[in-house]
């Protein structure tokens, strides 16, 4: 993997060019797109001409591969949808305007499930190229794991971001809602849809999120004290894997080992239930947001889909407002809870990959988080015994997003020793 | 003007078709749309063709207009900038899908100032065309107001639904903030960004909300309890002319009369000083919302818009943290304030529309109801010396429309005793 990080000092200290990170991008690509399927489109040329241009600008020219539901002028952008092959949109993205102003290069648009829902597309993992990448951000989280860019941007609306990160072995970070734009990103649900990141490591992730957007969320070069860690197994628990179970109390050990106070935690049933609500926020505002598609061009969406929008449609007005009055609850609640920790950890998925691409996986360790806001990492470096990447989640309080990556970056560190 | 609530219950009945109602626009069209200039495009004759099929609908077939921010793939969607000059979106907004879903036929799509921004159109005020309209939605409401339509709908992020409907002298509906859907409208400021409802009375634009909501907002038929009414003329009452100072003041009376509870109100200064929020919150966001347009199209772009966004570049992720917690602050003290009311009575504008089209006049007395999120209803009814209307402004609960719905009408009834 390409770290961005090192990547940009090598950089910005004169011993590399951007144009010399697109050919490592480019050679890895040449190496195993063709088995990978990790991009809808590409365009290393481009960045071959343009990416030394802006080696002075915080991303330093770094080739960057934002997921197909962006919209970009200058690629199609198409959704996952064949509804929208060849689209190409009169505006791009904000978010893919934050890169361009902060000196990213746009390499490619990396593979979407269609319209970023549960319906997989043909993305495989660079780990096990018979297993799922996961979904929905399919192609950027294969992307950073294959070496092809050292930064890619994808969306979290279930477990979107987490859950690829997780089964690729790459880090994903999820901010505090609303804290990346979503303007000009296809929407699939407005409370719940959330722009992320991917990279190699934590602080990868957090060198591009604090490029991006100007923000103070840097955690290289600081000194991480040991964080008080709440170690939530959550009521899913049995339906994580072993290696799941053992990864988690492994990367709990271990972090108490190195100074972290661990504690364990149960969520209040006020919390623990809000899970519920995930499903109804999202596809009351699906049916909505994709009315378009469904009323026009039914025969063109996958099974999956379709049988969810056709579920959607019978979700009333006040079992919407019911469900958006308990997660308000819920909010409160956590936030009161996060007082006393400093992050939680917790699983990123069931378990490693599954095999076939028939399915992106469950996001049952992620929707609940998605649901209530706050800032969630990735992150790798465990494996189960056939060699799978397993993820474990570091979730933070709202709006703390640096508290949160400098834990996850000692959860990281910790597993490395 | 057309009543929606009227035609609607005749077309019901079998007395008119909906044919029948899109020649009345075709009319009125004809007879003033040259000296308006309400639309950005037109399709009567395909409205001719469709309407009569949607009769059934909740919307009864009725015709509508569409301000020109809402994508729209069978009409072209310029959001009132030359750079879209001819664009034809791939998919219809949300809004637009609602209206279809719910039996409306899209007469055209209204104009728009430049991006909903305070930068002028050239739509005229059809109660005295050597006056502007307001804006943004300016042409929604003229539309309105010349009996071209019966239900039009529009966008607020600072005054842009309440002061146009206003200066018109039609209902104006800004509902509680995401009642109705912005997806696949052009965004300005997500934090802001709300869709509202024109139409001739209040009872109507109720009507054409529960129509594309499902939801139960109607107020035809109820018997209102007279509500109590919070008086508040804000710190800018100063600001306000004699003439809607009166207005005002006789809008209390009457209700008084009419057997409302009228108190004085004062905002605790929590609440009145996060005004100065709006500005950053909606600047920030359009820096980046609309960043493709600045970075690539600057030329074209209008000198207001230009140099707003120009400013709105200095403005730091620490001032904009901080507008958005004092904004939830104030929040949650208007909703502690609210508990003991049911609604406030305020003025919807300065006074009646300024003279001339070099501005749309200010949205002063609507940035912190847009902000704070709370149902507003412009009534219509009274009028300045020189005949130009002026509006009062009914403030809800948050979510809590059909009171507030309920107490505008109210205040509408007791204007016409």
């Amino acid at each position: 993997m390409l770290s961005a990080l090192a990547l940009a000092r090598r950089i910005e200290a004169g011993e590399l060019t951007p144009r010399a990170v697109v050919e490592m991008c480019a050679q890895a690509i040449a190496a195993r797109e063709s088995e990978i399927g990790a991009f809808a489109a590409l365009d290393i040329e481009g960045a071959r001409r343009t990416a030394d241009a802006s080696a002075s600008k915080p991303l330093r020219g770094l080739p960057v591969g934002m997921k197909d539901i962006f919209d970009t002028v200058d690629f199609p952008t198409a959704y996952g949808s064949s509804i929208y092959s060849g689209h190409r949109p009169k505006s791009d993205a904000a978010m893919v305007m934050a890169v361009r102003r902060a000196g990213g290069v746009i390499l490619g648009k990396t593979v979407s499930t269609e319209f970023a829902s549960l319906q997989p597309a043909g993305t495989r993992n660079p780990r096990n190229p018979a297993h799922t990448p996961g979904g929905s951000s399919s192609g950027s989280a294969a992307a950073i794991a294959a070496g092809m860019v050292p930064v890619a941007f994808g969306s979290q609306t279930g477990g979107s971001v987490i859950r690829p990160a997780a089964y690729c072995g790459v880090a994903g970070y999820k901010p505090s809602f609303r804290l990346l734009p979503t303007i000009g990103m296809k929407a699939y649900s407005w409370s719940l849809d959330t722009v992320g990141v991917f990279a190699a490591g934590v602080e990868d992730v957090a060198f591009a999120a604090a490029a991006t957007t100007g923000r103070d969320l840097r955690i290289d070069g600081t000194t991480a004290n040991a964080p008080a860690i709440a170690l939530l197994r959550t009521s899913m628990w049995s339906q994580a894997s072993a290696d799941m179970q053992a990864a988690l109390e492994r990367a709990a050990r271990a972090a108490e080992a190195a100074g972290a106070r661990v504690s364990e935690l149960v969520l209040p049933e006020i919390v623990e239930e809000a899970m519920r609500c995930h499903g109804i926020v999202q596809d009351h505002e699906a049916f909505r947001a994709l009315a378009y598609e469904y009323d026009n061009h039914r025969d063109r969406l996958g099974p999956m889909l379709t049988e969810q929008l056709g579920k959607a449609a019978t979700i009333t007005t006040d079992q919407y407002d019911e469900a958006r009055r308990a997660t308000r609850r819920a909010r409160q609640a956590f936030a009161d809870l996060m007082a006393k920790t400093d992050v939680i950890l917790t699983p990123s998925a069931p378990g490693a990959a599954p095999q076939g691409l028939g399915s992106t996986g469950s996001p049952m360790f992620n929707r609940l988080w998605t649901l209530l806001g706050p800032p969630c990492i990735n992150v790798p470096g465990l494996a189960d015994k056939a060699g799978l990447p397993l993820g474990v989640q570091v979730v933070g309080r709202f709006a703390r997003d640096k508290v949160a990556l400098a834990a996850a970056r000692f959860v990281e560190n910790v597993l490395k020793d």
